[in-house]
């Protein structure tokens, strides 16, 4: 039995762990750098397993992170994370409290390629359905933490990254070269990618592999599509106007009113010009000034993003946003403040890793379907695409898949959830992967 | 012993009552059309002096109610309100449960004027100082209300009215008229008034009285200040802009933005013209906008106001607004609904009221000093203008007094709290006014 | 010698009078609706050829003309033009002087295809270079007419349309089928083909063929490009807003600002959203608002365009600019008036009939190096879009062809000027087409 | 005879002179800076009449002349004013001709107070009404300088300077102290007092009198008033806003959009915070913006004016302004100018002076009625404040008056004319004011 059914037989009989994993992470679903307990299971896991681990200001530089929540929230979340079912308290290191989250395992087998394999680990800030009719509630997953939920599929993610870790473990001594996991946080809103990349996960890596689960025939016509391309570069800014309360009735002219510093910002955040050389994106999701209606308001805050079909158009936006919030803050008087809160790029997979994947998995997994666009349009944000231009630019090859499931709902919706057969395939499709680019033969 | 000199010697007597009342309103304070416990006092201690009283929709004209609270706030209020200490719950009518409060006592005495007192009696969405610095704190009256707070002295106002109608119950042998005392709800955001007014309990009124504690020395240089005029007329307006929702980077044209509907409505509210009749005021106080930053938003909500000098320019500025906010909708595609939740307008106290008054108190009560200005400029609004200008409008008089005591800090402050040694002076001031007014001589 | 032999000939013989023709067109450039000696030059040498003539009414729709100038500017320019070298003045025509310009010559040769040929005729609102440096001013053909220039090469559009119908007049036997010769006005601001669109004159029409003067090298590789597709469809939307004035210091509330109303607009305008089905576009390139410092404003102008990636698109930009200056005129309570001043729309020229034409050129005319790309990519707007959408929804087939020559500065700058050599070899182009077209042999 | 009995004969003596003064310049209308031949005509009559006399630099401080012509037209009206009838060149210096205007004649008469007259001399830019109904036209002295006009009396308010320094030329014997005769350029716009001030003509006033006809009745109830106060302080703003134009539909985002610059200006502007301390005014009065509808607007011009009750209020509105334009420069990434085009302040009569010339003119010209209200109310602006406060800084006392006349049209309008009977009139006032300033007795 050569390497490439023995994966597959380890992949099969993973998967009833495969789906209890999924579905524990499904209960306790944990937003961008509150991932403790998914940190800590999987810190636990690895290790375990024989993974040499990597954790805090190890796996992302602090600093880097992007959107933070403030000290209370990771307070609160951290205090509730050890009482719950399963977590490993052992394992969530006082780092990962502070919301230094993410893990890196790594195995190496002596000479070979440096392989990395990216697994996002966070939830949504969604209210999950709670009736009869949605299959999480139906059979006791659904989420137990407030206006959290596992709406785009990562629970499942980090579940097929356990069970790669365990596969590739097994295989060990068939493997030539380097495996590292990276199980990234904050993914959603953009904010992980580039803190995992500034702490140098990326910069020896030759080949570099990401998945996403997607939606059964909507998106493509296969199981796995090899490469996709061209997601929307981002950047999230966080903007504060800060001005004078005044007694509006008494003394209006000792105001400085931030409310219409956001209002002027809003309007002509949206007047930004269009761009020659593709999509460009502009959104004040969010507004919220002012304490009451006979106060001048003195404080105002907006949730804005920008996008660009390339880094180049985004980065012009960015600049544009900024610029705007700064001359409105003028305008009015007032102070002005602008954390980037999120950030992707423009992305694109490598046409050679393409080709090999392919290859790989016609030959070694033929029972599975390859899309027939090998190398298909993406569109919304990721930021894995940080990760991927990292490896790129240090001569690596990247490519960016997708495996399709069917799902109840769509992604980002309250009603989500996804067949799990799609989990074992996953593990499968990885790790043939990473057998093939070692040069394992069939 | 004449009627003038044991008014003195009630008012006096009353003293610890008045304090003691004014502390237990202190302890609860309820907010605009929440005043349950309030009424329900009221209510009671009129009805055992004696008093005929009205409640409920005979008091104020429900449908003219300006800024309710919705009816999941009301209906938790009334259940708090029962469970607190000294809610007489007999008198707490279920009108009262469901906002309808305030109180008209009445007290006729055969021919002769109908004389209306007018005391406010609700609090402000305030959260109380709780140190030891604050004496309410330290003397344990303290709000007990969270987000509640009597900051603006209608405990005061309301304990004043309980001593006139028991000095005035005690004296009733020597009255000739009708005296009428008006327990108003909500004039905090000038809410009430109008409710009261549209019942019709000013159509009859002769002398019409009203008075505010004020600080001492600020405003006036004397205990007393007969009649005051010139408040700006107001108009409170809650503004919804409604839209429609659709993903920012997806399909951002599909998206009807609300957000630019009510940034647009500000900027141009505030760009509403100068008066040249006067001075006039507009602000957009509270601006909420938005769910997520990646959504179009289809929601937003503004608390807006506007003034004049008079009431024809505030008139002149709603009608301003309320197209304004029309044409912001108009242009981003979005709905708008536009409600008056506060409404007063400008008042002027009568120079021969302020005559007569002046003359009584001079004679009646000579240790009272009286301010050299009779009849003192008003900045702000106050909704005692709509009651004003109906009694004036049905050829009565009216006047709007102040008394003046020492407060730890100004009105509508956390820290506020006054000398009640002013209690038993307005008791003395009312009584006298009323006595002199029916023709009693000292 | 075959037909194809002869046009070359007969083309080469026209070379001077091309070059005469163009220059003197040159000379006399006349904006959209404006060309009136230009339609009179075409009138008397289409008839003197033979051609049958449509006029007037009969050529474009009065009532379809956008952006037309003003009476006064109507009047002035027909007695100019009256009184200009060689303007033909028996064939001026009343229709003409009053703006409904255009000509539209037929020749029916008996059975077979009806085949329309478009050239644009109008000149730019621009002032030519009048220096030594630039040839038309140095060889005496620049323009005479004040503000008023042929700076995109219309009028060697016109000198080859005319030479086309000597050509083909010459080679009628040999004819099967109509040839219908469209002397287009207005095309620059996308205002004349709607008009003549609606005259009717492409309903009938089996193949439709266009073609722009373009430089060399620039957009392309060989002579002649013979499809090309894409153009924005754009609207052209003139905006006025009227008010009421006042004295600004005096009684600022008695005003109506329509300069406020046109900003608003202007900034809504600018923030109508991106749309995700391709590229649009938005300008507000004009806005003269206002009389005097002290005067609130009761007039405000904008001249107006948007765009789309696809007709669809800019349907969507369209509505989208009507509404926004509604809204915005009813913000400052305003009037506004929307007038469509000219349009475009999205185009894609047929494959069939490129790789006809293609066949045609290649075979008949070897000497012509055709473009590698044949489909080519505009972008700018053209309203020829309108003539070939019409022709296509009515069962024809359509190109859009361009013919590359040297140019001494860009199109729509001052100092604009091209090599003559195009007008024969354009000449050819057209009559091989219609030859092949009409199936006759090499 | 009395002095003031002589002056009376002089004043009716001197009528025809008068109003042959006025028509001249009426006939020659001259706007502000381009008084050149009225400067003239003055200069040449003082020094005829044997006035020390200050013109160019020492009569205006240069650099401190506010909307200032540009160089050509200054030269154009140079050319035109030498050129026309009555022009005596000799006084027309060259000074003068760069727009360096205004003159001050000086007669001393030994000790005694200093006493400056004012007399403003500039014209509107408005067109005069042609028609026979309009007696300027009729008789033939309506203006003969397209597009400029007295319509404010300034023609009659020099010619009745003229009268007063003949006048008291002629009673110098019984003078004692300084006259200074100040004909004041640029007073429309509020452009000239400041110059003339930082020239230092009003340090070393005593008394200072202005004087402005106004319309009989409608202001007023007598012949003279003698003192106002209260014209609105202004400042005059021109805002030129500069961007990068680009093609909008083909690289809109090279653009820097002055156009929305100044849209996003405009609307800020008007949303000024009202002041608590009176009243304020704003007005964008002209935006002009962009050359052609598809490209990006690189230029913006805006004529601004901010007025406030007092100086302060102001100052305010003006440093607000300012801010507001660079604001709206940063948001849109263009430069922005800001020019002082105007200026003047609150002023406020003297009521000692009042009293005082009340008293000279009821004892010396008991003939004249004065108004019932001597210190009435101003509005509008007027830089004759600037003069005022500087003399009453320095220790002077200063009065605007005012002498009523019938008017056949507003202030400001195409059809003003006045009775030229206020012109002996005013010169009686003036001269009786000066002399009973300086004790002579009647």
């Amino acid at each position: 039995m050569n390497a490439y059914e023995q994966l597959k037989n380890l992949a099969d009989a993973l998967a009833p762990r495969l789906t209890a994993d999924r579905r524990s992470l499904h209960r306790y679903p944990e937003t961008g750098w509150l991932e403790m307990r998914t940190s800590a299971i999987i810190h636990e896991r690895l290790t375990s397993l024989g993974y040499a681990c990597l954790t805090g200001a190890k796996a992302v530089k602090p600093d880097e992170r992007l959107g933070l929540p403030d000290p209370g929230t990771l307070r609160r979340h951290a205090e509730a994370a050890l009482a719950q079912e399963g977590t490993p308290a052992a394992f969530l290191t006082e780092e990962m409290r502070q919301g230094i989250t993410g893990v890196i395992g790594e195995l190496r087998c002596g000479e070979g390629p440096v392989i990395a394999l990216r697994f996002d680990i966070d939830a949504l800030g969604l209210t999950e359905r709670a009736d009869e009719g949605h299959r999480p509630a139906r059979e006791g997953f659904a989420s137990r933490n407030p206006g959290m939920m596992h709406a785009c599929g990562h629970d499942g993610h980090a579940a097929i990254g356990l069970g790669v870790a365990e596969a590739l473990m097994t295989l060990r001594d068939q493997l030539r070269g380097t495996v590292r996991l990276i199980f990234q946080p904050a993914e959603e809103g953009a904010r992980g990618a580039r803190a995992l990349t500034a702490a140098g996960h990326l910069d020896d890596v030759d080949f570099f592999i990401g998945n996403h689960v997607a939606p059964t025939r909507a998106l493509d016509d296969g199981d796995v599509t090899v490469g996709t391309w061209g997601s929307l570069a981002t950047s999230k800014l966080d903007v504060l106007f800060t001005g004078q309360a005044a007694h509006a009735g008494g003394f209006p002219e000792q105001g400085r009113n931030a409310l219409l510093a956001a209002a002027s910002a809003a309007l002509a955040l949206h007047g930004i010009p269009r761009h020659s050389g593709g999509q460009s994106r502009v959104n004040v999701g969010v507004l919220r000034a002012g304490t009451g209606r006979n106060v001048v308001p003195d404080r105002a805050e907006m949730q804005v993003e920008v996008r660009g079909e390339t880094t180049k158009i985004n980065r012009f936006m960015e600049a544009e946003a900024r610029r705007v919030c700064e001359g409105a803050a003028l305008t009015w008087g007032c102070g002005c403040q602008v954390t980037l809160a999120g950030q992707a790029e423009g992305q694109r997979s490598d046409p050679e890793l393409i080709r090999r994947v392919g290859e790989i998995l016609r030959e070694t997994l033929p029972d599975i379907r390859l899309s027939s666009e090998q190398n298909a349009r993406n569109w919304g944000s990721e930021d894995i695409s940080i990760m991927m231009n990292r490896v790129q630019a240090r001569g690596g090859l990247a490519t960016y898949m997708r495996t399709m499931t069917d799902m109840a709902s769509p992604q980002h919706t309250a009603g989500f959830d996804f067949d799990e057969a799609v989990l074992p395939l996953a593990v499968k499709v990885f790790g043939a992967t990473v057998l093939g680019l070692m040069g394992v033969k069939k």
